[in-house]
């Protein structure tokens, strides 16, 4: 069997089309070793052709830059009569179409040739009406370096570029919802990712893994995953602050310091910036005065892809993936410096002064 | 009529409820002015009732913050049955299902027993069948202050939190297709917007001023569009690159003074950040490196809601907004500084250099 894969970001041309081909085959071959799959891969004119004997769907649908694929056999036009007849006919859908694509333009018949001589052999074969619009049967058939692919299923990859089409990011990952959605996000446009993960306690650390593991399926290797206790570090700031009548301003120092940890990893890594979780106004902490104020002083970009998102789109992406799982399935530790109001209005200017006093 | 207006992040809850409530009805009551509308709005538990006499339904689908809404009937709950009766004698579904919702927990039938009178009622006098999960009617019912309100249709709105529940942000506007989703986006998270555009002539202004028309749609006022030439401040500078051979390099430095300008600007405006409609890859300049490069000195957060998006979901949030439609049916001025060959992979550092050297 022979998979062809189909990628192609719209607006990607030029230069950079060589390059992205290169890594998305390198990509593909990777997943495929991590399984230990039998293989061979060529690419011809926006395709990327797969031979294998093992069932490869389960790699491609999560290989980022994949947009679409089918599995399918490879044959001479000649022989597409013959395959079909015998495919066919333990076959009964009540409307059809052929869907032919003409990848090798020097193949002397045209797609809308190659429909009708496929459709009207079907038809006086089998009887079959022609549905274009919702048919219940697509035969596709591919003409790709001289030779006809014929398919009759076609599965959504998905989508976005290979991994390391960009540059390297520092993942801030926690055990809620919504970091490892927002890594997934990022992965799917081409980024490394390095996870940081500033830990609570086994529970919050054995949830994290379980995240990690899941996103690595979508990237050429193992994504690592860098725990510390966070706990050690804030325990001796939560204390002055709750000292000093200022136990509201926790969680957003406590914000600040993993967003400026994070930056001492991303530079230590190589990395160009730092990804949250973080979506507007989703938790009280969670507001334009807060994000500011964390992240006071940071020299690198801090990337937040959920930030105009719903809670229902992000908890639809988690399905997707296959995080919303472990989120709800399994307890972690509660923060033991939360306070009970924590300030949503945080004074930008008033926050620099505490921070300026607590010389961190 | 009263529209039932239904509205709820998941997770919002204790003091916010009645802010975020209050905020949503103000916004209504706006939108509902600015078309000159006669109206009564009255809230009860979770629930906005809006009574007119106008068709509402295209300015409640625009509001940020409504989940979904429908146009209803208010009645006794004993008027239901002779109301139903008139107007499901025109209507001719093969399948029905009663939904009854008791939103008011103090009336005596639950809603299981509603779903079952009214339900066995239509069966009676119509012979319809019942299906609960596909039906082609659906009759809604919900008891609210005692009262029941009957609509068949519902509709979804934006989602999201109400304008102005956020502070504000700056939107870096252009005439392209991606910036105006992003600040479509940052409105349905609750933030109030102050559109820049950094004009490179009267095409690409005209199309933004489009962009800003519909954008101010889902505001609860016309949204600001600031404008200034670009080309004036941005000439001289592009020289002196092109006379250091440095060329490559202009789209970086244009867009770090792009955004160092709107800094300047949310802090005369009081605004919290900026937003792009980065997307990271999209295109040959929006790599880590670049975004790395043209954001540094920035002491405000820049918010990226595209940055994982891929072409088509930006393409089809703008076909969702109607702006689309603007961006593909009108040219705009090309950009007479733009190099054939852009930096992609700057140098974060040697940018620093020649940031100094310029002394901007």
């Amino acid at each position: 069997m022979v998979y062809i894969v189909r990628y192609g970001e719209l607006g990607l041309k030029g230069r950079n089309r060589g390059k992205f081909e290169k890594l998305l085959i390198g990509n593909i071959a990777r997943a495929l070793d991590r399984k230990s799959f039998d293989y061979d891969i060529k690419s011809y004119r926006g395709r990327v052709l797969i031979y294998t004997d093992n069932d490869a769907k389960f790699v491609l649908e999560k290989v980022p830059g994949i947009v679409s694929f089918s599995p399918a056999e490879e044959m001479s036009y000649e022989e597409v009569f013959s395959y079909i007849l015998s495919k066919l006919k333990t076959m009964t859908p009540s409307t059809f179409r052929v869907s032919a694509h003409r990848v090798d333009k020097s193949f002397p018949k045209t797609s809308p040739k190659i429909n009708e001589e496929i459709g009207s052999f079907i038809v006086q074969n089998f009887g079959w009406k022609v549905s274009l619009k919702n048919p219940e049967l697509i035969v596709g058939v591919e003409i790709i370096n001289s030779k006809a692919f014929v398919f009759f299923s076609t599965y959504r990859g998905v989508g976005g570029l290979p991994v390391g089409s960009a540059g390297k990011l520092v993942l801030l990952i926690s055990s809620g919802l919504d970091s490892p959605v927002a890594g997934y996000l990022m992965l799917r446009r081409g980024a490394k990712i390095h996870a940081l993960y500033l830990s609570q306690g086994p529970l919050g650390e054995k949830k994290v893994r379980k995240y990690i593991t899941i996103l690595s399926q979508y990237a050429p290797e193992d994504i690592p995953l860098e725990i510390h206790s966070h706990h050690s570090v804030l325990a001796e700031y939560a204390r002055v602050l709750e000292n000093r009548g200022m136990k509201r301003w926790t969680c957003v120092l406590c914000k600040y310091m993993m967003l400026h940890f994070a930056e001492q990893v991303a530079e230590r890594e190589g990395a160009l910036g730092i990804i949250t979780g973080d979506s507007l106004g989703q938790v009280a902490s969670q507001t334009l005065n807060n994000m500011y104020a964390s992240s006071i002083g940071l020299k690198m970009p801090v990337y937040r892809p959920l930030i105009g998102m719903d809670k229902v789109e992000i908890e639809s992406l988690a399905r997707k993936i296959g995080t919303y799982e472990v989120f709800i399935s399994a307890k972690e530790e509660k923060c033991p410096f939360r306070p009970k109001y924590v300030s949503v209005e945080t004074n930008v200017e008033r926050f620099r002064e505490i921070l300026k006093n607590l010389d961190l």
